[in-house]
């Protein structure tokens, strides 16, 4: 390098003389700036990608609707109407039903696990393969840690306890609360409170305590469920338009890879000190917390893996990213019964 | 930056003639290359430097002893005989013995909960404040996640069967184990196998299913211990020379941050895996899976928390980690009792 360097007439002894392109790119993503941990999240990407690059790459962060609106992150991505975004691949099961397993699944893995699959585990090579299909290349790229169970108006003990219950949950964990006699709802965050106060639902769930409490939801609902065994770890992931990633010098396309993993470390993180933190506000202020009961987490678990088994019978892409995915679950639930949870359970137990 | 583009006649419109120098930087690492998670992931953090810079940031990394001894890390670094080392704080208690939280102590936090004080409440800032004293900064690199308790020769259930047994195991485990009656020993991991296997020492705990294995420890005792309490979660970590680190471009230091993220994700990952294959593979040659007992473990806790306030009492450097990190600690333990431990339990138990 030193011999290039003495060729360039411009290039003093110790730097190099290659150039890196100016580039200002847009992301779109699926949040509201109220959700500080995770559009935070965006921004940091953002954020340690001009630092990375000494402010040459620059990446604007777009909240849900700024652009396109929170669930068209894909499909502006994919359009290159933006050359990224920041998203979670579970909103765009409709395409591909197989998506669900990039962000979590019912009593699927909890975020190391998770981790393990997407990195270790062949995971994210089956979701990239999935997403070239949409000329989007993902990063896995945040992670909230398992989430709540919701909010409550009264009690739910029992399987008949829920026949008919109004509940607002999303996605696959409103299929499996269908299943059981719920009444699913999907309502965008801004509105729950208010069906939730009126009665309008009997129930709801968001994410957690801490996002949970800016939605005051303790104000319209006694009972705090706890877990959410529909999203046991959500990871959210950054989605790159392939053609505009192809384009990328290799320097900033391996900056645009740690950063993906930076955010995914720190959004964690956040969460775990911010939501232990709103719990206990939230407990101080007359929250009662619940536990879903055996009954009702059994049979819930019996529903989830019939519709996964169900959908892999008539989805060969989803079957394809299943089944791996199954065998890597239980045994890496295996290995962390006996490493992980006995000593936290321990621990745990005698605070 | 395009006006100072067209100033330098040989940038073209869409390149910066911001120039990066040209750097090499060695690497003095704690490990053997056999253990190749954790040596790979100083190589794969080197890797993603270079790759991040095109090349013109290398650092070269050195198993332990070809520059400096495995435990001498910090002392070239400090020195500047190296600008950077891959090792685990716990290796300088002595100079230190704050420094074991930056790693894992007995009875502490696992990965998740570790990351979680590390990048969230106040670790990473806590551990950067003492290395300064030696004109260091560090950043975690890695992590074994919670690791095994070790191999026996003989079952152990009663604190009376710990009596005289002579074992490898070094550190604060070590410590803990001396006062429940072990004669606890320390070698190192080349010479562990033969005594194992001679009866020199009675038992023997290395890291985990894949790496015990490749030291053969399963042809010289048949009970495999779990969990190991005195490392529920070991984080690495990158040391830097502060006098190189301040000299560092503002990029260069952008991308070793995230650099370090990427490992110890990635090293997290692939223990997850690699360990549980390793451990069917040890079952089915005939290993013997044993839980320490509740009157092990209670008794264990107890000393180490002893231990704890003992130093605390003769070390201001010591409290002022412990303190806050021991209210986190039981903070974010009873968060995850709700949300984490809850599901996981559920799904473990019903596999």
């Amino acid at each position: 390098a030193l011999v290039a360097c003495q060729a360039n007439p411009s290039g003093s002894p110790s730097t190099d003389s290659t150039s890196l392109p100016q580039l200002q790119w847009r992301m779109a993503t699926s949040w509201p700036q109220s959700l500080d941990t995770i559009y935070g999240s965006a921004e940091a990407f953002c954020q340690k990608i001009s630092d990375m690059t000494g402010g040459r790459f620059t990446i604007t962060p777009f909240a849900a609707g700024e652009i396109v609106g929170g669930l068209e992150v894909l499909d502006a991505v994919q359009s290159g109407a933006v050359e990224c975004g920041h998203t979670a691949a579970y909103y765009y099961i409709g395409k591909s039903a197989a998506l669900a397993f990039g962000t979590t699944v019912p009593f699927g893995l909890n975020a190391q696990q998770h981790n393990a699959w997407l990195y270790s585990g062949g995971g994210l090579e089956a979701m990239q393969k999935i997403y070239a299909d949409f000329n989007i290349i993902n990063f896995p790229a945040g992670n909230t840690g398992a989430q709540m169970g919701g909010w409550f108006k009264r009690e739910v003990n029992t399987l008949s306890d829920l026949q008919g219950l109004k509940m607002r949950i999303p996605g696959l964990g409103g299929k499996v609360m269908e299943r059981l006699g719920v009444n699913a709802q999907v309502l965008p965050g801004g509105e729950i409170f208010l069906a939730l106060d009126r009665g309008t639902i009997d129930a709801a769930e968001w994410v957690g305590p801490y996002d949970d409490e800016k939605l005051g939801l303790h104000n319209a609902a006694q009972y705090y469920y706890y877990p959410s065994w529909w999203e046991p770890g959500a990871a959210l992931e950054v989605q790159v338009n392939k053609t505009a990633w192809e384009r990328l010098p290799k320097e900033y396309q391996a900056i645009f890879k740690a950063a993906s993993y930076q955010v995914n470390l720190e959004m964690l993180a956040r969460y775990d000190r911010l939501n232990q933190e709103a719990l206990e506000r939230l407990l101080a202020g007359g929250t009662q917390l619940r536990s879903f009961s055996p009954e009702i987490m059994a049979a819930a678990q019996r529903v989830a893996f019939e519709i996964y088994a169900e959908t892999a019978n008539s989805d060969a892409t989803f079957k394809e990213v299943y089944e791996p995915w199954r065998e890597f679950r239980d045994k890496i639930l295996q290995w962390h019964k006996i490493n992980e949870l006995s000593l936290t359970n321990f621990v745990a137990e005698t605070l």
